[in-house]
């Protein structure tokens, strides 16, 4: 019927009301005193999300832009970048270092497999002229549904001495992150994933190697100059004048998390997505991931023999008022994908997986189309 | 009390209710139809306002970040530059073709004046061998509130051929603009201003030349580049999750500007601007600009002999709820700005002046409070 729709995509996720209405308030003056508080409540709340005591900048672009930003200020070009890719978005991180003139290295991981920090500390311990200046890699790579081990990775980069620079953008609130402890040095997180903000901003967290490396990079910057959001946050304030809605719902977002708890939000993320990959096989089906490696914001599953992917989104969009997100680029005929972060409960896993049966066994694909709500329902019970 | 304000900087400007509400509606697929039909929509709604038949693109970010896009898409490292400023924002966009590479030659004119279109018209036709790649120029200076005669220097610049980038950012929808007309190459203007939307979108108009231009500029570009956006635009979306909320309410925010009028909306602002200059003037202030080239947009008052603009300021906000915005570098301590752009309505204007008059008497101010409202009210009479 289309006037309300269970949104099960990996961003933009869907946004709680409350949340929705703190952006309905009207405008303010984004150099006046309550932005000021807005502003620094977000930074310092965002601090313990990313569980840093280093700066944290607050972007009005999208999470590719954060990207950007996590490459021209702490890079030069020529400089001789590791680049860690296990899918689309990694693939991306690759591409704007070249485009700013990186001498960029590749170390592809097959899609659907997680990258090996064995492999990651055998080509930096070669290094050891220590030519290798930055490490790029995606802790939760959304187009294939798999987490990378960045507590390993993070180990092995500070062993070397790189920068570490990572991919967070879909990670951040769902799956457990610690900055400092693990040695990460420049982390990106978007709004629209699991912080459960409508997308506009993205986050760029900046270890004090980090902000060293900045004094000195030379690529061209402007918007995404992270010394003029310095300069300005110091008197509560953005360079240019930022998505004022996001900023306050943003605020209203960490006050809702800190309330769940990070421990517990990153729980709840991990027991949803066990339903959810539960449910997926139960009908069948099979997972790209390995489990062992699998995301708990984001299932990739392989669509049946004789099924589309188009047919199967297109039925569960039209009949059942259910989106789902389809593969990216060499995966856009193989895979659907399930979003399972931000606002999630059981509720929406269950139902998503009943309409799921449903909707295969219309298509052809023969299976109990209960199960998977069965099977949810059943690792819910844990 | 601070329930409510009076909104009266030059941006971010007041919302109307049934907009922000437009961006309050729950999430969806970026990738979806309700998205696509919505980013078409604003695209061809954009296109009327602009009076242009050529390719608008939508970014997500804030002003600044479109001025980049201007610049890095059209041109080229060591390209020669003519940068036409009137102010800070022509500082600015002369500062981002220079961190980029451009060999950026500036033309100034005193804060407060508008360009003379024959020094303009003089400096190209010196220029022979057609050295000068682009000329750089602010429509509506929004830190003097002056606004330049494009038409004539679009014309100068048509007959010498460069590029002819604008920022209109806060120009756009209350100043009469003709893109085509005039034979303006890339236009840039902000959601945050007269449009009524949020701040957290920009758009870029591009003309034919300007697209020519495109295939060649070798300035580095990822999440500006134009080219990724029009590839996606051909199917109904960004490259990179847009601003979703600011999307929706853009669209809403056509909707109602279509039902004024363009040139209803331009004699709004100058009705309304014209009532502001009468009233400030009232009350024995004096402009900063000659009213010949006064912005409809927004107004920059001298402060008088005695009075501090952070005193000021602080009195129209704590007593009044009455925002404005103060001058920006070298005018810091000079001038107060009262903006008048967007959802303004003859109410507002009244009020306005009727509390600065009172907030200028309690500040020692020699003058009667009441002039400056009875003024605008005489001014709105026609």
């Amino acid at each position: 019927m289309g006037e309300r729709q269970l949104l099960m995509i990996p961003g933009p996720t869907a946004v709680p009301q409350s949340i929705l209405l703190a952006g309905a308030r009207p405008m303010i003056n984004h150099r006046g005193p309550e932005f000021k508080a807005a502003l620094e409540a977000c930074t310092e709340g965002l601090k313990r999300v990313f569980r840093t005591k280093d700066e944290i900048f607050i972007l009005t672009a999208s999470g590719t832009g954060g990207l950007e930003a996590a490459i021209v200020n702490f890079l030069s070009p020529g400089d001789h970048v590791l680049s860690v890719s296990i899918g689309v978005f990694g693939n991306r991180f690759a591409s704007i270092a070249s485009t700013y003139g990186a001498e960029v290295e590749k170390l592809d991981f097959e899609m659907g497999q997680a990258a090996d920090p064995a492999k990651i500390k055998a080509r930096l311990d070669a290094d050891t002229g220590k030519e290798i200046k930055a490490v790029l890699v995606t802790h939760n790579e959304t187009s294939t549904g798999v987490t990378n081990d960045l507590a390993a990775i993070g180990k092995v980069v500070r062993e070397h001495g790189a920068l570490l620079l990572v991919d967070g953008i879909s990670s951040l609130v769902a799956i457990d992150f610690r900055m400092d402890e693990w040695g990460v040095d420049v982390m990106v997180a978007g709004s629209q994933k699991a912080f459960m903000v409508p997308p506009g901003l993205v986050f760029v967290a900046v270890s004090k190697r980090a902000a060293e490396a900045m004094k000195t990079a030379e690529m061209p910057r402007f918007y995404f100059d992270l010394q003029r959001a310095r300069q300005y946050l110091e008197q509560g304030q953005t360079p240019w004048t930022p998505a004022v809605p996001q900023v306050l719902q943003l605020q209203a977002a960490l006050q809702i998390l800190e309330r769940e708890g990070l421990d517990n939000c990153h729980a709840r993320h991990a027991r949803l997505a066990g339903a959810v990959r539960a449910g997926v096989k139960a009908l069948g089906l099979k997972l790209l991931a390995d489990e062992s490696v699998a995301s708990n914001a984001v299932t990739a599953v392989r669509v049946p023999e004789g099924v589309k992917v188009a047919d199967l989104r297109g039925l569960m969009l039209d009949k059942y008022d259910v989106v789902l997100a389809g593969g990216q680029q060499s995966l856009k005929e193989k895979i659907f994908r399930i979003g399972h972060l931000g606002l999630v409960y059981e509720t929406d896993i269950i139902a998503c997986l009943g309409c799921l049966g449903l909707a295969l066994k219309e298509l052809g694909w023969d299976c109990d189309p209960g199960a998977g709500a069965a099977a949810a329902v059943q690792a819910l019970r844990g």
